[in-house]
């Protein structure tokens, strides 16, 4: 069986790409390398079932090209910088809507049947239910990054329904581990690797938010996709069983670094524009299917810390917005 | 006030710049005059506050141009033609998703910062809960129509957060009236006009459905829209209060033209992929400003033939899809 996994040079996507290619599948990457890494594809490039192919989600023709003999794609491309929604509103559009539409319309050229799609806890905006489950109340968009990826679920679902295609759409919470190359640990350790006699911290760091181990989080995305008798669509949320503040997490990054930084917090409820002051999501119906996250939040943010020491190249690659 | 009315050639956009007119706005209309017809502005062209701006919503600099000076945007334009989504998915993204991006695109280069937007409610999929209420559990998208309608409230509402722009979303049922142009009551009366003596209905002619005539749905907008003390966002479910089996609005429309037609069901419980079998919005939230719609389904849908007996060139001219 060959996959599609888009996105495939990503934190998330690469992961998904080593483990797909362990259970012995045939695996195609797609991506653009906007924020993508080689280095993350050393081992997947190794691999005679691998091919990589360089392209844009807004270009059809090499997305079409990549897809072909493809059973399945797993579509993890996407802007996922959700803090600069406003600075460009353009690229969660085109990324993440537009590029989502292509996916699906390449799906419908060449045949292929089933996607899983990686969405986002974002699109509760605010929610009003905690935990949060998948039909939670029908919800008021926050951010621009959110909507983008509403908006591409609402586009898989009429696929579905429509072209007779199979999706599972996971709504991730953060992701935290190995490769993780933005957000706010990457942010911190950077700052603090810097300057460890303080430390900024968007809004009042009372921020609630539910993270998750990258394995974890592809534990998760397989143990849907492989159970039968699913419904034509369904929707899984993905979050750890806890959450923290973000204040836990600056303590724990401080205290395994050794440092004790001044705090300035940047002020108000919310890190930025469109930020979610409590995200926890309810994952029952995931764990009924029998996943259960095997990492905690504090480990998941050590872990980060410690494959960001080993891989000192990544700060100094990353430029932003 | 000027306000810029996108889709102003339309069924419900041409009934929404007369009452405009007649209640003393300044308006610009905007059109590409894909389904809008020029006859419908004919009292506006009369009008020295009206000017006519012909353009598409992806041309983002006639938009601008359009709305040089508007303090406020009603933004109606769309591709409203719910069944042919799977003939031509790209034209629901285009026309709708990013049609409406541009709007919000061109309303920051002009610093407006009002937008009512004409949603559906078939954002509400195939509902569990009926009436259904805006707040709704979180629905899945079985139409691109649909689809295409939600990312744009997806991407309001994020604008809204984003740069402090108010909206007034209104999910609408089937409109129903004078101008009326496509959709059931058209088909039926166009093919009886041919051939009385038999009649094609999709579906098993017991799909539930609410319709709304036009000029209730004008005075729900601005019943809304004058509201002072709204929140940045605020959602609206418009229809009746009541609903009707397409039976019964086959039978009101053969009892008018007096013609007993053999009725040739294609069956199945919907009409086409992605029909939603029951649609009856809970309109409370609308009522509880003090709107009441005046008018019976049956009535809407008896003025809406005897406009079509009246305006013969209007079957003429349209051609589908």
């Amino acid at each position: 069986m060959k996959a599609l996994v888009t996105g495939a040079a990503g934190f998330i996507g690469s992961n998904l790409v080593d483990r797909l290619l362990a259970e012995g599948y045939e695996v195609a990457g797609f991506d653009n390398f906007s924020t993508g890494r080689m280095e993350f594809l050393s081992d997947a490039l190794a691999s005679p079932r691998f091919s990589l192919h360089r392209g844009d989600l807004l270009d059809s023709a090499s997305l079409q090209a990549a897809m072909a003999g493809a059973g399945t794609v797993f579509h993890l491309a996407a802007n996922a910088d959700v803090r600069y929604g406003t600075t460009n509103p353009r690229k969660d559009l085109e990324q993440n809507t537009i590029g989502t539409a292509n996916v699906l319309e390449a799906m419908r050229a060449c045949g292929v049947k089933r996607i899983a799609f990686a969405s986002s806890g974002s699109v509760y905006g605010e929610p009003e239910v905690f935990p949060t489950p998948e039909n939670a109340p029908f919800p008021l968009q926050t951010s621009l990054y959110g909507a983008s990826k509403l908006a591409a679920e609402g586009l898989i679902e009429a696929y579905c329904e429509g072209f007779g295609i199979e999706a599972c759409i996971f709504r991730f919470v953060s992701i935290l581990g190995e490769r993780y190359s933005h957000g706010h640990v990457f942010d911190f350790y950077r700052s603090l690797r810097h300057n460890p006699g303080e430390l900024q911290v968007l809004g009042d760091g009372k921020q609630r938010k539910s993270y998750l181990y990258v394995q974890d989080c592809i534990d998760a995305v397989l143990t849907a996709w492989r159970r039968t008798g699913r419904a034509r669509v369904e929707v899984y949320n993905v979050g750890a069983d806890e959450y923290c503040e973000v204040n836990d997490s600056v303590r724990w990054i401080c205290e395994r670094l050794g440092v004790r930084p001044r705090l300035l917090y940047s002020g108000g409820s919310r890190g930025w524009v469109g930020d979610s002051p409590f995200i926890f999501l309810d994952c029952k119906k995931l764990r009924a299917l029998g996943w259960t996250p095997k990492t905690s939040i504090r480990t998941g943010v050590l872990r980060t810390v410690a494959y960001l020491e080993q891989n000192p190249w990544l700060l100094e690659a990353r430029c932003l917005p």
